[in-house]
């Protein structure tokens, strides 16, 4: 993508109260602007993360079983009467409405209702199960107080999904499932998730687990034994059980006396809540008094849960993790391109000529190219550059190219290294 | 994937009251499922098939430049003051809420106001243009009657597109642009789709062209000159300003005694609207006041258009056209998955350690395979196969296996052809 075609609206400095550096970041890098309080648009170069995010998400989802769906957001008051959860759940934050025939209705804020209702119409027998759909829609949550950027904002867009099983046995096995691809998705993500024993809360069920971002910023305290960094890192060697037990809590549920780690082996960190998964056994279905045929011909309630993970508030939280003074750090895995490539002499025919050809070159080999055919200059240029946070910056100057030389920039160490441009396609591929 | 694995609750009857094929057809193929009334779940096929058709629509709009955005999907009534939309639009089609702040909200029918104040935000120069935002997203109309399935329901998921030029001349261009692109969508998924002129009403401006795809059970009726039929197969030849002046108009519009077209030439058929693009001019930035910089250092209004698409709108006119007495019959584009490999033989260990063989080396090889490995009759297999409609069925019995052949089925002609197992793969790649 040519620059001069794209809309990445930079900003030098932003007047908004800002007080978190996802937040400032989005703004100035151009990735999301607000529309009215917590109400925020994804920019072209936003919404590129974000599919990303998508992407990597339903990849490993997919891989084990589960089938992506896409539940209505507005959904009718009659089923959270049937949940039981009509009164309980999330009070004002629950957006509310009579649609033109006076019928109760609610925008989407969670959707374990509708996943029952659709089980119930045409699941029958245990010989269905497991199945779990899941879905990426946008979700609604009327913030009295919308802050942080996309961190808590009024609408968002969400991973929901939810699970149904036979008995206990394999619910917990799904669970396993479920919690072992988390931390798969935030590591190919290049995030690092600690996950935690949590309360579960207004949906219920005895076994939840939220997993968090360690960064500075973190609305949560957390408690961890330092056990959990080795594994998180090395996560096909452990036993999934095993790690579920390593002692992790948010501060509110911590307790220090009955702490089974001990003090020298626990660090207290801050982390930002990317995902939360839960085991509500039974509950939903015998509320909603949902039963399908067991394989003694009996008639049962199966048992589930559910998992959900914040899509653009992971994007804020890799933006909290890696930036530093001159703005975002991508993994390579999110970042809304691949490489960002800077013709410093955007006058010079030979350059431009040389450029294009590295363009088309790139594209042909599907490395995602943004490329900076503007005519700012160098400074603005690597300013900008520096601020979007490509991971690699591929510079071509008149200089360099009288030599056959072209220079790759690494964003994260700054460390450039000389190539000769004949020799790039190779050298970026190894670094992608 | 494996249908065990998969959730596809076909249905022999179903009870509802469907008028249009394509409803009954996607309740039938376990594709869509009501929550409420006019609010449907897309289930996992169904699902498959719209993220097609969303891809489909993403490369050929990043093909013209366009870029992608999310803008939120409620929006502050404010922006509807502004534009002089805010009692004329929709009326009570529009879902309205006050928050929690009591602030008065909507939820987005559509966005041209987010799309302008986006561009207010940002945008100070003329050098900056052309822009064209487009998103996909959920759209929300509170039919007061919503029917025939995905053709007329309260919530849906649409293209909307906004463009911004200087002027009129490169704001046309811009225009078709688009009307090419959509042309090329439509091909791409298998449809020929109408163009006609249209009337502005709600959206405002002077140009205006509805796309129709031609379906026996069609909402409109449309008149239109028979030369469109040849253009729209043969696009790549034919110049759109050309295409634009053919005429092709909607019954309500058609005015016998000035059709230019001579009656021999004039073809009447039935039609599903599911695109409509409009060029409105400054409309929008005048009534709003958005002006930008002119070359001549002088503020400006500018002008632009949006073009809308319907994306779940699209499945279903696609099953209107594409179907028969046994089901769906999808263009291999927007199939939810490529082929359906039957095994005749479940209890057969040779048959299905071969049919484990073939959908692993389909799948390494990027086949979208969907692996028949129930226990149901042949006879179940074949017609849940033609019911949903994946183009080339594979079918493999002890008897074919003996002699090493295995049969390719076309769904639409019901053609098969016999091949040998291990010739399947070159064969299959060809007709994808």
């Amino acid at each position: 993508m040519r620059i001069t075609k794209f809309h990445i609206p930079t900003l030098k400095e932003i007047s908004s109260d800002t007080s978190v550096i996802s937040h400032k970041l989005l703004l100035k890098a151009g990735m999301i602007r607000q529309l009215a309080s917590g109400l925020y648009t994804l920019m072209p170069l936003g919404m590129r993360v974000v599919n990303k995010i998508m992407n990597i998400i339903r990849e490993e989802l997919n891989e084990i079983g589960d089938s992506e769906v896409l539940f209505p957001i507005m959904q009718n008051n009659d089923a959270w009467v049937r949940s039981g959860r009509e009164k309980g759940y999330c009070g004002p934050e629950t957006l509310r409405i009579k649609d033109r025939h006076g019928v109760d209705m609610l925008f989407s804020p969670t959707a374990e209702e509708s996943a029952h209702l659709i089980f119930e119409m045409d699941v029958k027998s245990y010989k269905n199960l497991p199945i779990t759909f899941y879905q990426i829609n946008t979700k609604f949550r009327d913030e009295i107080r919308p802050r942080f950027g996309l961190m808590r904002c009024r609408e968002f867009i969400m991973m929901d999904a939810y699970s149904f099983d036979i008995n206990e046995d394999d619910a917990k096995k799904n669970y396993n499932n479920h919690f072992k691809a988390y931390l798969k998705i935030f590591k190919k993500m290049g995030l690092t998730a600690i996950p935690m024993q949590a309360a579960t809360g207004e949906i219920g069920g005895d076994l939840s687990h939220e997993f968090h971002i360690i960064a500075e910023n973190g609305e949560s305290g957390i408690f961890y034994d330092k056990k959990l960094d080795e594994i998180t890192e090395n996560l096909a060697q452990f036993d999934i059980s095993e790690l579920q037990n390593i002692y992790a809590k948010t501060d509110d549920k911590h307790d220090e006396k009955n702490c089974p780690t001990l003090p020298e082996n626990l660090i207290y960190k801050r982390g930002i809540e990317v995902g939360h998964i839960f085991y509500y056994k039974d509950n939903y279905t015998k509320k909603m008094d949902i039963t399908i045929q067991g394989q003694d011909g009996k008639l049962f309630h199966p048992v589930g849960g559910c998992y959900g993970m914040g899509v653009t508030r992971i994007m804020a939280a890799a933006i909290e993790v890696n930036n530093d003074e001159k703005g975002i750090i991508w993994h390579k895995s999110i970042s809304p391109f691949d490489v960002i490539l800077i013709n410093l002499s955007p006058k010079d025919e030979k350059i431009i000529q040389k450029c294009n050809e590295i363009y088309n070159l790139f594209m042909q080999n599907n490395i995602d190219t943004l490329y900076d055919d503007t005519h700012s200059s160098p400074g603005q240029k690597f300013n900008n550059a520096d601020l979007i946070g490509i991971p690699f910056q591929i510079i071509l100057g008149s200089k360099g190219f009288e030599k056959n030389k072209i220079e790759i920039k690494n964003r994260k160490n700054g460390q450039i290294s000389t190539v000769l441009i004949e020799n790039l396609l190779q050298e970026i591929i190894k670094l992608l």
